[in-house]
């Protein structure tokens, strides 16, 4: 099972993050739908930060450091809203992701995908 | 600067991000934008499948092994893209996410916030 | 071809955002990447408006004043994106609608859907 | 108020869906937060299509009939969802669109906005 992360970094914020809910009786507010959405909405304006930057330009961002600032912000966000759903549903993310890191390397052998347009880690999309 | 998250398991998955990405010469096509686009795809992957869920069916979801290993994949792929993505900007997603819930539990005091309606530990959002 | 709407609703809307985007010369961030970007980014602001609620208070939004116009100016928004992302891809979307609809109709016959738990109009995610 | 669309295209559309839901006996499943949640998931199959593609491909996707095709009928999924969520939320989403748009044009306005940085018709992310 995985309702405590392995590792010590993200644990760390799974208990603020608990903690922070638990003082202002949150958790209520703290369903799965609710905090997946939460979710996208952090996902939105971090595009939001990067969507009329050219890809060069957005290669460059933290180089300025107002907008560098409000990227790393939304990266936060996001992490938070990410870190605290997967506790609500006892998941550890850190596992997930080397698990289809895993199968996607299999998906994904390198003679096969060496520098091909099938650029994808996650093989779920296939188009 | 946060080149190297602190955190084992990050710092682990990000490595493995990394050999994978070389391997396979997919580095030009991680662009900060794409990464971003991607991560909202999957974020997007997640919400589907929760979106005809009630709340509380949201909260049983991972007692169905199926549904639930499903909805487990889908948070390794966020997790995949955000670790990628926030190494590409050289920023540790949980610093960054640590320094965000400090900031939030000096604008959401205990005192004020307590089962309130205003619910987000982000408060960039004030509409 | 789908160059023009046939719908004078949406060709009216159309014509503004091309006649808004030359007038100030800023066709050349309106590539495909940056305005379905631009297009997540409003959904994102969309989703936070209702994420937490439940569903009764979200059935019920549109009832406050001040809540409710929050509400319709992101829906405005979303559809300023989706007609200009689907003018520069020279797509109708409400054409592109109703063929998704129709294929639906066959995909989910009223006989075997019928309050089931399949429910959306939308047959791609198979999950 | 807004309940039916002024416009023959996209009220037909409305229409159409009202049917395909009542017909099913899908209505209860139809909340704000669900068909916010479906549009999001919706959006972010579009940008999976677009997500890999340098900015100058994504001006070209239409050309691929394959590709091409699949953009289109995410197109025509993003475009159901908001049709949807709009009636049931009593919004046109045509009239809101027109109203941010002259908005838009206040706050960019042409002498101070030509060619500058700041592109998005909305101005909600002064970011």
């Amino acid at each position: 099972m995985e309702h405590e992360p392995n590792d010590p970094g993200l644990a760390d914020l799974v208990h603020r993050l608990r903690r922070f809910a638990d003082e202002r009786d949150w958790q209520r507010f703290h369903t799965p739908k609710n905090l997946a959405m939460a979710l996208a909405g952090e996902v939105g304006e971090l595009l939001a930060e990067l969507q009329w930057l050219t890809p060069e330009e957005s290669a460059q961002v933290m180089a300025d450091p107002e907008h560098g600032a409000r990227v790393r912000a939304e990266i936060g966000d996001v992490m938070i809203y990410l870190a605290r759903l997967s506790d609500i549903l006892g998941i550890d993310p850190l596992a997930a992701a080397t698990d289809k890191l895993t199968e996607a390397a299999h998906r994904y052998p390198v003679e096969r995908s060496y520098g091909s347009a099938v650029k994808a880690p996650s093989a779920d999309r296939t188009g």
